[in-house]
């Protein structure tokens, strides 16, 4: 992830950054501006159709649909953007809960009890690291699907590992309460804290398990495309040649939308914006391990 | 459900899957697409009606109405896909809650106790099949009509099955409350998890037995079924023939995007794309046996 | 409340409910249609006002408007379902609370004690069907007004019902943790859902209690009253005779989301989909006599 | 406010209430429409600009800028709207809490203990009214402003009265429980209902004395002031002497979205839809004299 | 940050505040009308483009992109109002928590141990402004950025101010605990305000060190910059010379939603609008200072 100036115009409107959606659609975009030099050829050159043609309306069609397809993809990317920001609140939430439980136990265990704070403390570290590393495999993106998945059988056998992390943490924390080290009710304000870190996996699974329906992803790509490729004939009429940066221009602004909310939608890949979930579990470690 | 790749443009776009609208709006398209021949035919070939007359000016009505219809539909689709996630969110719960029962009961049992825990983690995974099961039955879609179902009768003699399975492990936890096993300050720390499976089972018979009003389903409805008729009489005179795919690609637009909120609406049905309940509780089963 | 088959698209398109808009709007539609022939006869054949005339730009106008009106339409019926939404929820929770405290003391209370388990129950199952009454009383609607109703003085003299049984409730199970019948962490277990009846109560006489905003509902009324009136003028011109369906659609369209809106905004009113709440109140009776 | 009848078309179509928009606006309608007019002739009369004028497709701008000032301004009014629905949650959250404390207390206090059930029972009323009146106060709004404020200088040597009252309640209620009048479970299920009143005040006055950003607002009534100015020029041209209605009807419906928004975003204020705090205040007082 | 009064118009629409988007956009509408009047005087006087002209037909671009654009501004600036409106609430919460922890710890210490109530008041006024510090540090911002920052280095070196607050509070508050000036029940009743101070910490990192993804801003910059370079050629041939005020407006129009969005989405910056971080600190200094 990249901590931009997000007041810098100059820089975003010239650079072209890695993940810039224009790099990415370079080659559709010369594809369908030589789409539309074509068919401007043919209908003009060749073709002569006159003013009276019924091609000439086909605009109507992107006129009535233009709000449509305009609010799908804003709402498709804002969906997409939810997810994402969703997936920073959940790794923001394992940040303070790993923080506060070290916080915490800091306080309770004894002074002396290096041996405890450190086998806690690097439970927790390795929690945030093991989730990171979890939801980064084809596995856990796999999980639900309705095919089965052969080649993904040898991880299957594996256990669960932050599920594995958990449970030694809250093991430890309920021999420390047995033993008298912790008394009940600083079990009881541990509580929250040790049941947080399965609902974050929990629901980080889910964003990544979980894409949007295939009905709906699908009929808005077949919608785009049609759309677009119609594009050509429309405008060729009114506008000549210059409809040819023209139809270049609307098929990138409505195919980034669609671009970008791809890239957003799954926060745990290895896209230029996902979220540098080895990053914040490489801060936690730090974090904890300056307070325990 | 279907785990597919979202930045595969391709296969989604010349393949249709098996629950792609098209297929379900094949007959329809090409009915509407025979409709707006006979119409150009009529008002073309037949009637010859005149560039003056008022018929050519129905467009007005349709560009009128394209926001509203637009809106609609988007907030529609929007508001069955929140349904849909919340569905998935609550599923989600019921994993974490599932786990982190089986985590705390793991560390608070005895090791040698292996008779509760079995008894316990069976209970836990029956909870999520019993509750997959009880959501697709007909007597909970059912529940709150305000007609009587004697078809269903004999399913209402039954008790809830969920309900039951909850209030057995319920009844265990306090047992082991009562004889010692679990302090309080350990019950204390249980009761989340505990609480939320009727919150969770609660939920979802809300999703599954109240389905947005009636009258505002029916109006939409009646909206799109004039508003689709009138298109033919109003393009064929800017389109001639043209106007048989645009209206076709206009209305497929239009009920695509009601078929896709009407089959997510529901997560806990038949179609391809609900929820995967019975998977994700085959998941907990064997989570909750891998822990305990 | 009608637990209809949204896939069902025949049965009302053709269908009319009787809590369907078109009922409701007939009359109206009626005059409107009449009021544009009208005005189309006076245009047309009267006056014969000419092309260029100033009359045949009004629709300028609509255009102009159509956004602010389509936008303000499918917000107000969105809010409006919200709040229709969230009643359902709370009712869910409702159920959800009864069921949780039932399966809570189903476990706490020793096996002989009928009466406590008896008593319970009933407040239990009371709650629900005192909340229901209640919230369809006219006195609940009325609790905001700045304007004295005498008429209702007499009901105001009553004491609130719902929290009358709420402090029964809460009294009894004091009693028995005064009396060492429960225990002092499962008096705390049962904190959640003792205090969730109040606040379940408080939020749907909120709801009930509680319209949009006067300002804001007058204008939306105005604004369909003269955006609708003044269709006629706009459109006979461009259109003629055939004005008469398109302005009769339109005003249907229009009128119908409003009245959709102010239908489903109060959900415990009489109207045809209000929440069943006698009805949920009923189930929680049974569920609750089930367990305990 | 007025708990009117949302059914009611007649009256609020007819019916000018004092907050409606129409009263306050009366001036400004009649001043543009005298604009409007001005415009007309010169145009008309006096310029004879001919059909060719630039100014004729000056109407392309209102075009361009329709669904901007759309959304912009329906976005607004749902903006305000949500932070007087919050703030109505908000005071429907000491309702209940007020009512679960007192419903608390009194199964928890000893039955002739009238001292302090009297006692805590007044603080709970206390605490309701003083929130009000302090929510109302102009010091209150001007909390974080970034001037001085010589002129409420004597107010901030007051000290802050809603939280001298929970101090009090709050060490009540730990008296009592040093006395032993009150377990620690039983303290320990009070504390939601105490930490709430804090938390009540702290959002109430987070809505009170934090408007939306200012060159948001200050931005905004400068896009509606020129676009409304230019108006007139745009439609005269198309319109003749019936612009005068036109604009007058679209500036009363764009300016109203605005007075609307202004007028609920601050919802502790001493408009005519504004929340009847000493209303709930008064309530809230006698229903916990009512338990207690 | 100014709390100014939201009904005065004249005041805003006139006055040109320094956080005005006017002051700053000046120069760019200045370039943009000088570009337009170039681009007029060539096409009419020089060129003498006949009204043939493809070029006059450019205006259909913009019909086309007026939904998208406006809809992609206007969600723009409400996702930053959503940021914006989150920090505002996390500062509320920790007035909230820092009052109601002074509160209570008031009631619980004995009235002569001076000692602690003066370290536990000044640490939770400490806790507000070093916060505050924190936050608007550049080291914050790019916490999480991918490339390495070797000027902060030396900052990266010092510990977390915050988190040493947190935990030397903690750490205190336990002491007491095990010291039984605070029993268990009371421990159990401070846990969530000690809690919070970590959340509302760990949300505002969030909200300061995760910009809205790079690909979507970097996207919205050239989507305006194109489409506003475009609008003088598309609009010259309608509106001749004046186009320049109509170009400088849509430009003015477009361009202020996107700077108020980039202001506002980082609340802890140094911006007019920005939140009075260190204001609020000093009033929960200034309050706690009253209770304890």
């Amino acid at each position: 992830m990249i901590a931009y100036n997000t007041k810098d115009w100059l820089k975003y409107i010239f650079f072209f950054h890695k993940s810039d959606t224009i790099r990415k659609l370079f080659p559709l975009i010369i594809t369908i501006s030589l789409l539309t030099w074509g068919v401007a050829y043919i209908e003009l050159e060749y073709l002569r159709l006159t003013e009276t043609s019924n091609l000439r309306n086909l605009n109507i069609m992107h006129t009535l649909l233009s709000v449509v397809i305009s609010m799908l993809l804003v709402f498709r990317t804002n969906t997409a953007y939810e997810r994402w920001w969703e997936a920073r609140k959940l790794w923001g939430s394992l940040v303070n809960n790993s923080r506060n439980l070290a916080i915490k136990l800091h306080a309770i265990l004894h002074e002396d009890d290096a041996h405890n704070r450190s086998f806690i403390g690097q439970c927790i570290g390795l929690y945030a690291s093991a989730l990171a590393t979890h939801l980064h495999s084809e596995a856990s993106r796999l999980e639900l699907d309705e095919y089965e998945h052969p080649e993904l059988a040898s991880l299957d056998e594996q256990k669960h590992i932050p599920n594995q992390i958990a449970a030694i943490l809250f093991n430890r924390i309920n021999k420390l309460y047995k033993e008298g080290k912790i008394t009940g009710d600083q079990l009881i304000i541990l509580n929250g804290e040790l049941l947080s870190f399965a609902e974050i996996c929990g629901a980080c699974e889910r964003i990544k398990n979980t894409p949007i329906p295939l009905s709906y992803s699908a009929f808005l790509k077949k919608f785009i495309f049609i759309y677009s490729l119609a594009l050509p004939f429309s405008l060729v009429f009114s506008l000549g040649y210059l409809a040819i940066p023209v139809v270049a221009f609307i098929f990138y602004v409505l195919t980034s939308l669609e671009l970008i909310a791809e890239e957003i939608e799954d926060p745990f890949g290895a896209d230029e914006n996902d979220l540098p979930t080895h990053k914040i579990a490489a801060n936690i470690k730090k974090q904890v391990a300056e307070i325990l």
